[in-house]
């Protein structure tokens, strides 16, 4: 045969899954978007079309769905173990599963909490989408939990200058200027499913970890998108001992200050200025930051552009 | 001429403006996309081409950012009216102008905060968007305020039962159901420009009449959603007197509550469900509240689909 | 009663329905977004919550997808009408309906022909969604077609200079620029459900609008995106006799010539140029044209911006 | 030092240029998206902010556009690779460079050709987009090529039973069902950039792959869609020798066979059935072909879920 195949997986992506507990009069909502990726012995499902080791795409959904009312969601990288861990351990031919899962956030709507504090109304909060990524080979576990979406500036104490100048390079220095990006962060957990060991608390873990990097975006005074980036991952992983690598895609969206000159109106930034948020193109920095001497795991290629 | 030229607009679409006002080390940032369309005596551009009277859309865009710098930003609905008039007011050719502006909203990094309460670093919060719609005819203004992207959920409180049955209809009747929405919205204040009436204050106007809606959501038991928009906009209306009128557009996002039988698990909503939120179809249920005697002003087409 | 309920519709929006039809060995495919939108006597519903007039939005999405098999799909049109027809003649209380359809174009994959020019295999063609939207009240029938998502653009052979100035005035005169645009086109029938008179042919009278349409932007030496457009929309109509009104909404998608000075390179459009397709702002251009004593009657709003 | 940095990199995403060629009044258009991601000597960057290694993004921008207008844009392909090697080999602190392309295809307006067949009038074909991807390390290349965005569907021939089964299986067997799919492809050139060997005729290898992409695609009798993959890529390495390695990600876009029943229609595939398009969840089959013996090299995670 001339051609072989290589690396594959299937599944079903995107169940959009909501569970709601009842406690009392007071309702908890968990709003998730489950994809499943499985791998293992499935070379024939490719050469002949035989669908004797697939554990159908749709059966995948079911069992999604199944866990969530079996189960519960408790946060989605516990769901996801539970799902990843059934399929390897469950159906003979899997020999590992990927779950990745989106979770959106609510909150409580004001007006419909009772006297006691009951409740069942929610708005969505719009801001960061958290994510997670369990991978299971039947033996352990890797947890890559992160966020995607969350859109932060500084409307100062950013700079830019003294960077290589080629015959291409126009860009004026600029010393006061706005930091905008949308962050998208990955991060992995050491623990592995180790039973002797206690898995983390993944929704203090999670809340931890955005703390730190929101507060390390706007403690720094950036000389460059890359020293911030720099510091919020360091800054997390300092203060997150159950972290050893994380990695961060971020974009550089430019506010460019407006030429005001021709109109008469100067449009400095020490005054308070006036800017155009720009589209494309735009800056694209992406690093993944280490504890020293932790090994680098989480995949380079976490944006497609 | 076999052919006339009908209704017609020109301007320049989606300019993204973002001031800042620096208040000592304490900057406030205000961010939205602004679109002009201005009409008048335009037949000649489009009968031969003459731009006589046509005022470039680069134009309209400069004196965006410049009245940004020079005006401020309180509002977008001040910030709407003072171009609207300008556009009308200083080009003989145009008589009418329409500004539309979106705004998004940015809140305080915690960490940021200086010990006297200063900070310069914000979060994009990503909830709803608010919008406003400013026209001027050379005479009167007409202001519609709104939102868009406002993402609710009852988890009970919901039933639909007692409709109209026809040989295609197959829906069981439902006692217990999740009510979602995402609510556009679009409101019209009673005041036209007039010097001698005090404008409204846009920005508590803003506020309240998203409380009261969301208030109104979460109090209402539904039987329908077109029961609970209607209590949406009367109860808007009872509490806001600078209103008028008001209209909704709210896609019925369905949550299906999963059949778990084969699997053996029972998953009934009174002991918390899990449910397929759903993407298409959806149901969409559009209607206008007015103040009694009003007239009927807010366009009717607010959605494309 | 302080308020009261104005223009009100509801229906099941956005059902995705594809028809194969099957000659022997060759199949034929449709492949529809279908949105219903239903009004007549409502105010119940919104007033109490009674649903003993609703058609459920559920049932309306049945009857589509049983409409589709029962009577096939011959055009958007067509189908459209059959639908529109059914609701208000068939629901009580139902006295007007919309239906609002997309349609996605195919193209039939070559190698999957058989000797016979047989096939089974199609490939989406991407380029413009074709559109429709029929009303009717139970009477006589309003039919716009329409689409949306064509994207042209000349290389050449477009100007724009001798425009009016203000102090806010900074454009060039451009002797020899692009031109492009993403079409968005709505035209009415002028047959309105008479029985006596034949119904247009739908699909030779979208084919024929779409090539005029596209003649007459490649032919206008164009002074004006406004001349532009109505060269397209006189054009139309003095060709298609079954029209009276198009509408068009078109952006003026900037394509700015790159300042390549400063690395010692001309640019100049004369010599084939480098341009920087931008995103936003946009210019953008709306306007009706009409058959001379024709009564305008497609909608102003048919974008958000 | 308690963190480290990791794998990095940064540049201009996102860059649109648009080059026309003149060939007296015949006009010649590409469309392109380019992205650019430079690695290096970056590390006091992110440690102290120095940017004394960094080449600002601006210029990467710069050179894009300065290079489409020096050297023209033949192909994705010949452009990447004369970007990469101009940033490696110009900038002493960048060692690789990555550029990532997209080209939107334009064709010809019929009516806009003389009679001398010439022409300046476009329309964008909206079919697939091609990629591109090109990396540089300063000794060799690798050149990715591919497609993303092709929809095709098979209305038969397509069928999928004999899968395993468990305690969460309900899907029934299928005989005969629609198979479609949105195709993302990326494919591997042998030549790396070996001055001694001649590239491939990138668009003449480009059409080859995706006419035999469609070919299989059409002609394969389907058990599954894994199966149809692998025939995909099979066929493409067998006739296209200038590659040894080919990746997928194709969605299952399900199309579910509408029961009509309740209504007392049949709605058998045989008789050409309707059918609803879903959008979520859908299956998501992703596997890589490989040329026997050859390395596998492409990046295994295409998509983000």
């Amino acid at each position: 045969m001339p051609t072989i195949l290589g690396q594959n997986q299937y599944g079903k992506a995107e169940n959009r899954v909501v569970k709601i507990t009842r406690d009392g009069d007071t309702h908890h909502i968990k709003d998730l978007n489950v994809s499943v990726a499985l791998s293992g012995d499935l070379d024939e499902v490719h050469y002949s079309g035989s669908n004797a080791h697939v554990l159908p795409t749709d059966t995948t959904k079911n069992t999604v769905f199944a866990f969530a009312k079996a189960h519960g969601i408790e946060s989605p990288e516990q769901f996801g173990i539970a799902l990843a861990r059934h399929f390897v351990d469950s159906a003979e031919p899997i020999s590992t599963a990927r779950i990745r899962v989106e979770e959106y956030a609510w909150e409580r709507i004001a007006a419909s909490l009772g006297e006691d504090g009951t409740g069942h109304s929610f708005v969505r909060t719009g801001q960061e989408t958290r994510t997670a990524q369990i991978s299971y080979d039947g033996d352990s576990l890797q947890v890559l939990s992160g966020l995607k979406g969350l859109t932060v500036l500084n409307s100062t104490d950013s700079e830019f200058w003294g960077y290589l100048k080629d015959q291409y390079t126009t860009l004026k220095e600029d010393y006061d200027r706005i930091l905008a990006t949308d962050v998208t962060a990955v991060w992995r957990h050491t623990w592995t499913g180790d039973a002797q060991a206690a898995a983390p608390d993944w929704r203090q873990s999670y809340e931890g970890t955005k703390a730190h990097m929101l507060r390390a975006f706007a403690e720094t005074y950036s000389l460059s998108l890359q020293q911030t980036l720099y510091q919020m991952g360091s800054r997390v992983l300092e203060n997150r001992p159950e972290l050893e690598e994380i990695r961060f895609s971020m974009p550089n969206k430019h506010h460019f200050r407006v030429d005001l000159t021709p109109f008469g109106i100067k449009n400095d930034a020490v005054d308070g200025a006036v800017y155009i948020a720009a589209d494309r193109p735009y800056g694209l920095i992406e690093a993944t930051v280490l504890r020293d001497g932790a090994e680098a795991l989480i995949p380079v290629d976490t944006t497609n552009l």
